[in-house]
């Protein structure tokens, strides 16, 4: 079995680590522009070889975990290339803009769009660590337009993999996944840029930042070259989510300014029950 | 040593659980409006016996960790009953307030101002845990009025716990933690809200919502009851965060919906720096 990475980072770092464990004789190839990636993971183990974009006739698999506007563009160009048992699968946290991208390509039939729910703060090679993918949701789009043999292999990876396959249309999944996700990247790095802005004296936030401001402000670790172009891709679902939340955040602060205590009281308490969704995962 | 807690809590149960381990003979006294409190407080093993607050003459220390506005109400009256020896802490999130109260009592010198750095999302008797403190900052405010032998008592009791002391004056504590700890404690209500208004079909949230949400959203579980009276008592520095975040989120908003992705990129990377900042801690 022949796997190509087109990109080497977190996503497809992980999935190696853990096909490698499946698969002991898997044959792994690193495709990415930057040189210094490929050599970091040949030296991680992630990949055996480097390879090519134009050369992928041979692989039985490709995962395209790349930043999401280089995914639209590089995917035509990949189905080009690859051969009749070559399935393209792509790892973008955006879904439309990209199954727009392949729509009409001829072998559409063998690329499948996903989106693992799985994932860390941290991005490039040294980032990939094992059990990733453990019991996370996998959502995919347009199954129908995928060559059902190539689906049935992809789901039985995916089960190897112990995750839970869930299937939605690229425009729910854009409208949901700006929500959960999408928001609250930019939420972290607007409460990031709030407190460093403010706090010139780094002092105080070592010595004054607890753990729940920790884990407010992680996803502002994340990659801006990752994160940027899902905004951009995204960017009609994601400004409806910001001025929603930006309308909550602006009635809070007239609650407060109003001392109208009873009622954001009553408002949290009704949040509180994010606890239960949470904890039902 | 005979301890008193008012409030039993997530804060004075996992002191208590400390304290149990460091002096195997401590005598401790748990006070709550709430009987159910104390009598869980009790099944757990957090208290020895029931108190009341009329009667603290012979308690070496009391702890007083209950919602900050009730802080500021009960001191006064604490202080009018304690005994020569004991010593008052208080584990509030504002201070200014609270040294408002206590700054004509006459028994101002068996007063300690604090705030400990350290909590989780969780509240009441069961969600104690012992080492809560370990390695973490706490506050100290106005220490020139707490009398020396008390200061020094309460300081060797914080070194005990591995504790790292901090001072800093009413003012400017208040100021700093609006940034670092009230703020991230509204974003994450305000997004909990958002995404429950909006993902009215919660099998979405337990679907598409991964780790990074879960993350950010963390202190939407936090207690109302404990928190309604922080942003209350702590109303002009809250709302000055709140006005400069809201700022930030409606200046992305503007500059996503202008394409302005370049200046979007490095703003991002510019934040990412908060990376190095919560790691050195």
């Amino acid at each position: 079995m022949k796997v190509s990475f087109v990109g080497i980072g977190l996503m497809n770092g992980s999935l190696s680590l853990d096909l490698q464990q499946m698969y002991p004789d898997v044959v792994l190839e690193g495709i990415s522009r930057k040189e210094a990636t490929l050599d970091r993971a040949l030296e991680l183990g992630l990949i055996h070889q480097k390879g090519n974009i134009d050369d992928l006739q041979d692989a039985d698999w490709v995962f395209v975990s790349i930043p999401v506007e280089a995914i639209a563009n590089q995917l035509p160009k990949i189905l080009d290339v690859v051969g009749e048992q070559t399935l393209v699968v792509d790892f973008g946290s955006t879904k439309s803009a990209i199954c727009e991208a392949v729509k009409n390509h001829p072998k559409r039939q063998q690329f499948l769009a996903a989106h693992p729910i799985a994932g860390t703060e941290y991005s490039g090679p040294d980032a990939a660590i094992p059990n990733l993918y453990k019991n996370k949701t996998i959502m995919l789009c347009e199954t129908a337009k995928t060559h059902p043999e190539l689906l049935v292999r992809a789901k039985n990876l995916f089960a190897q993999l112990e995750m839970h396959v869930r299937e939605m249309n690229p425009i729910a999944h854009d409208k949901h996944i700006a929500y959960v996700s999408h928001l609250s990247h930019i939420t972290s790095f607007m409460l990031g840029k709030t407190v460093l802005e403010k706090e010139t004296d780094e002092q105080n936030i070592f010595d004054m930042a607890g753990s729940g401001f920790a884990s407010t402000v992680r996803l502002a670790k994340s990659s801006p070259e990752m994160w940027m172009p899902i905004f951009a891709q995204n960017k009609q679902n994601v400004l409806e989510t910001l001025e929603e939340y930006i309308l909550n955040m602006n009635e809070f602060k007239e609650k407060l300014a109003a001392n109208a205590h009873e009622e954001l009281l009553a408002e949290m308490k009704n949040i509180n029950r994010i606890k239960t969704i949470l904890e039902h995962k």
